[in-house]
């Protein structure tokens, strides 16, 4: 696997972050994940957008942004990924020494890590649905910037697989607010709802993409917090994410959801998400 | 100089992690910072108690903990530290490729990365006391662990430096949990006041050392959260830290304590303090 690293593409086992870089030290570094339909980046913009947003938020200057589409395409090549590709990039706060909390007194020189490699969305999960459990949202406050400090997200996503689920949906007094990598979507009296856009979640490219398709489809929306305790009022529910597409959730803690089978309008919408990327 | 990583001695620059390093990409590790006092790690038990704790806690098996002592004394002979040793360790999940949130499925294989560098104390900080800027708390729910998802302290205490402090004081709902990379105490009516053990701070080894020395000095103690609109009822301010030891804080976002010096009675625990690691 050939990866990027700091200018250079190389080898992964000849690509070595220093002990003394602020990611490893600090998780002080923002990512991305992107992908390929027809081999083609999608929604680059909107991703990259994000980017210099959760940059422009932790105060980490990078001015070689523009650079970043060629060389992901290069790497695509490089790996000889013929069908379609998960990109990951992430960028730190460089390396320095000694170990300080606060932004390092010398030149900032970022850390630029870029990996491709070859995905395939999950087909089973997104046909048959998926089951997921309730976790507490004890991340920290800024949830809307895409950054590395995600142990909170590691020991979500682990509790849910331990309970038998595939994502951890989180609870923050009383509400959910998102799942540990994905956007949380519920349904009733055919009307989508989903928290809003605030510093309590991350607001997904597919997430943004979905409230499209419903106004396109005449779908009503609600961008509210959805409780707790009213989970078992909604009948359809279904997860958002680069990877994850629109994936139904048909299980939450062990309760069966309506049938036990993706529900209607979440097909529905599956379908118009289905006809977007083929066609992009 | 020379570092350990992974059963090995390096020179820093070979001492290389990968990009896939759970620790680069989640934050998914944890750390401690200890320190020699003539010659001798300083409370070495309780560093390793609390590593092991913080290990515990995010569910991280690493059985060769034994081992570490010896690694660092060595550390401190290969770097020819003659006086005092800072010494840094922090333990991650190690690698796993692909990228997935939940711990990976096969054996993990911890990184362990120790280094140890000379250290002196910053004494002007001490003797004259610094200055502190308040900064609100958004970390998340589990300070307690000592682990490296540590954005939010990089952001808060950059804010404080920007503030002209040195030292970022944490305020969640109103009260003072401790500050970035310390714990804060402040003092009034011959009583001491610091926030009590939660999950809301990092009870330093600092922290309980000078709890003990109230003990032996028969001052009296109130493990209560010090609330923001009650600060100017104190009279005396300090933080303490494996680095900082006690040192004063004479100055709260631009309000200057008292007659702007260092206080009596936080003096006296410094004094106490200082014979301590003295004849340790």
């Amino acid at each position: 696997m050939i990866v990027y690293l700091n200018s250079e593409f190389l080898h992964l086992e000849k690509a070595k972050i220093s002990p003394f870089d602020r990611g490893f030290l600090f998780a002080d570094g923002v990512y991305e994940s992107i992908r390929t339909y027809n081999g083609k980046l999608f929604k680059y913009e909107d991703h990259l957008n994000r980017l210099r947003r959760s940059l422009s938020e932790i105060r980490l200057f990078f001015d070689e942004i523009k650079k970043v589409e060629n060389i992901i395409y290069e790497l695509i090549k490089k790996n000889n990924i013929e069908a379609e590709a998960l990109i990951y990039l992430q960028i730190t706060r460089g390396t320095s020494f000694p170990r300080i909390h606060g932004f390092q007194k010398d030149d900032v020189n970022p850390t630029v890590f870029i990996s491709a490699a070859s995905f395939e969305v999950n087909r089973r999960e997104q046909n048959e649905g998926i089951k997921v459990s309730l976790q507490d949202d004890i991340r920290w406050q800024r949830c809307d910037i895409k950054s590395v400090s995600l142990l909170p997200i590691v020991l979500a996503n682990q509790n849910a697989i331990d309970a038998g689920g595939m994502e951890a949906i989180l609870i923050r007094e009383g509400v959910i607010t998102e799942g540990s990598h994905t956007n949380f979507f519920a349904i009733k009296d055919e009307t989508v709802f989903t928290a809003p856009e605030s510093n309590l979640i991350l607001s997904g490219i597919t997430r943004i993409i979905v409230l499209e398709l419903c106004n396109q489809l005449e779908i009503e929306v609600k961008e509210e917090f959805i409780k707790k305790d009213e989970l078992k009022t909604f009948t359809e529910f279904f997860i958002t994410s680069t990877t994850k597409e629109i994936t139904p959730v048909i299980n939450v803690n062990d309760w069966i959801v309506g049938n036990g089978k993706p529900g209607e309008l979440t097909l529905k919408l599956k379908k118009a998400f289905d006809n977007l990327v083929e066609n992009y």
